[in-house]
């Protein structure tokens, strides 16, 4: 390979807390290793190299680049554009690999999430058909925490510590006021994996801490055993405060859904409005007559970088840097996983993963992390996670008492070849 | 009066991050005072003293008690029990005072909002009209900052600062997934007052960044205006973030809901499922057909210790502390105010406000603090809010890497009159 090839950076799917620490890791140790030429941002991940919307990283301010450690969400500016099979979408990947010719890009670092780690593997397999010299490194980012072959993903931890305190703040708030205010839900984010609601055992430290109940998509969920088991915890406790991840499912697996009940049928309006804390509120008000609420904090668990953890930002610069080191020692078409080398004292580093495997790969929450009932999470699901929320984030206070986020200048690189979308 | 005679503390309404720092300010003071007895609390408001419910506060660990200043919710337990006239509810204010006398309480320290002073207020006079040697002194408390007589209220600037940094978190996530997920809504609280929605103009630092749209119940709202403010940003900045109060209310004054618009309304569904978000999410995907989603932190917005401002806590506290030392100078009736010398620099003392006079009053969002569109909020606004959230409170964090709350042990106080209720 030509010596001092440019590399590209993007960013993509859902932002989390922490993939601009990732980027950092790999924008720094590029500027370190002094055999990158240039770092190449593409501007809202794929869409930015399709478009041949390029900026030039390298000539960030290096705070504005430090700092985006400490800044949420997507600085390079992400995407949902998802490419289809070598076949079906094969002008695209053609693309990619032209706009990287075209600007001497031999480096491709990649953060995201299964469908990513899938374009970046294909892109890496046109590239070796088509004699293009290219090294493709992936860079795990989720907050669902569902890629397979690694131990976490970055931007887990973070999420995780959120959610967990946001359980035990609003959880102190029902205690206050449980003479009327009896139930609340937390719903938290997680489709098809319940990595995210299973943290929030975490806040559950004695039987009168929040949560008392926590449903995630793992566990098969029936409004017949909610209202059960919000029965049982209310008797006890006279108040209860539930977890639901957003993406609860039957025991034939598919979504819960208004219809899928014949309790309180008539209070869930239309089902497309409700999520699914709605509905069990709706379940519960009708069925077990306890005033319902609920807390749904939605982009802000995965943006929340003022109570970020310090784990979870210095791993996702961790997979970051050792991106840029193995592809320097030629490794390509591979993942940068965490390896959890022991957990008490806890010893995380990092290893690869093929690309392919992530791709097709999914990680849910194992069934012994979960209990017995199904309502709740066990001391193994705990120890998995106690040491990937620890620590307080760094972040920046300005004179205004909030925090200060950075916004790169993104100086564009001209285009070289006729537009394509 | 008796000398040592005892003070019980109450804790009414929906809680707020630091109604407990004002409860360790009346402890504390009444404690290192020597001129109190006991200090008794009150379980759950107004309801323990009805119920004759009553524990020991001075028994309490003091490590417990100076705790309560990184403890959110109400410690004592709250509740929303709402007494009416004293003609009305004669029997419920001649119980408070038997069990006072039952307790040799001669101080009632009362922290809530308007109804809370309403019903300080007539305790207070039916104890003079009983010739039943009784102070009492409110303690301003409300996330809503509504109250009249006093600058702000305690509880207000940490729920501006969660709200503005949430805003700010959760505008980057916006930002940086525009190309599909283009529009985002904060729901936040105030039903009738707009002051938290206006503190989420301190993230607006610029142009650029969330909350683009703020819209508060004391501007008139309109889907028709909603939908013209949502293009005119879209078009500007490719993205929309958007605040909204959860009380929006049209030029009659009348809350909005689903029935009041002809827009999307075969969206809505029946209208009492959904709050201001999913009406406002529904118009906006089917008249500007961008994809919307909302956040709504719910109770978390008012119980985030985590990221809570100091000077709230410490004018929470410095509240609860002159209460007892206005109670042990012979004021009663009154509310201790907060009182903002000066603004630059900021700096803040107590004053006294008639119990009746904050219980009919109430402090909306004056005109001048609202923009001319009524979509968002002048500098005038942000003067007034920016010194508030300042200051980060320490919080304690465990081995596990989460906040550490107390909680109290409650020594029961034996009941010596008759059940009541």
């Amino acid at each position: 390979m030509a010596a001092k090839a440019n590399a590209i950076i993007a960013q993509s799917g859902g932002p989390t807390t922490v993939i601009n620490s990732s980027a950092c890791g790999v924008i720094q140790e590029a500027i370190k290793s002094g055999k990158i030429g240039k770092v190449i941002g593409a501007n809202n991940g794929i869409l930015g190299v399709l478009k041949e919307e390029l900026f030039d990283v390298t000539a960030e301010n290096p705070q504005a680049i430090e700092a985006l450690k400490r800044t949420p969400a997507a600085a390079l500016g992400s995407c949902r554009y998802k490419l289809k099979s070598l076949e079906k979408s094969r002008a695209d990947y053609q693309r990619i690999l032209d706009v990287f010719k075209a600007h001497d890009i031999h480096y491709f670092f990649y953060a995201g999430g299964n469908d990513s780690m899938d374009t970046a593997d294909k892109v890496n397999k046109l590239a070796a058909d088509s004699k293009f010299e290219l090294i493709t490194i992936g860079i795990a980012k989720t907050i669902d925490n569902d890629l397979a072959y690694t131990d976490h993903c970055p931007g887990y931890g973070s999420v995780a510590k959120y959610v967990a305190t946001s359980a035990m703040n609003a959880g102190r708030d029902t205690e206050a006021l449980y003479t009327t205010d009896t139930c609340s839900i937390l719903e938290v984010m997680g489709r098809n994996a319940g990595w995210i609601a299973a943290a929030t055992g975490l806040a559950h430290r004695t039987e009168e801490d929040a949560p008392h109940l926590i449903y995630l998509p793992e566990a098969p969920f029936s409004f017949e055993q909610l209202v059960k088991d919000v029965k049982e915890v209310y008797r006890r406790l006279g108040r209860v405060f539930i977890v639901a991840g957003e993406g609860l499912k039957d025991e034939k697996g598919e979504y819960i859904t208004a219809e899928k009940t014949t309790l309180a049928t008539d209070s869930f309006g239309h089902a497309q409005l409700g999520g699914i804390a709605e509905m069990l509120k709706a379940v519960i008000e009708k069925e077990v007559s306890i005033k319902t609420r609920f807390n749904k904090p939605g982009t802000n668990q995965r943006s929340a970088m003022h109570f970020a953890s310090l784990t979870d930002v210095n791993e996702a610069y961790m997979c970051g840097q050792m991106a840029v080191k193995y592809a320097l020692d030629g490794v390509s078409g591979k993942m940068v996983t965490l390896v959890r080398e022991s957990n008490k004292p806890y010893k995380c580093t990092t290893g690869l993963a093929n690309l392919m495997d992530v791709a097709n790969g999914e990680k849910k929450v194992p069934r012994e992390y979960i209990n017995a009932a199904g309502n709740g999470v066990t001391a193994a699901m705990l120890d998995y996670v106690r040491p990937l929320v620890k620590g307080e984030a760094p972040i920046t206070i300005g004179d205004d008492g909030l925090p200060v986020y950075i916004r790169f200048e993104k100086k564009t690189i001209a285009k070289k070849l006729p537009a394509y979308m």
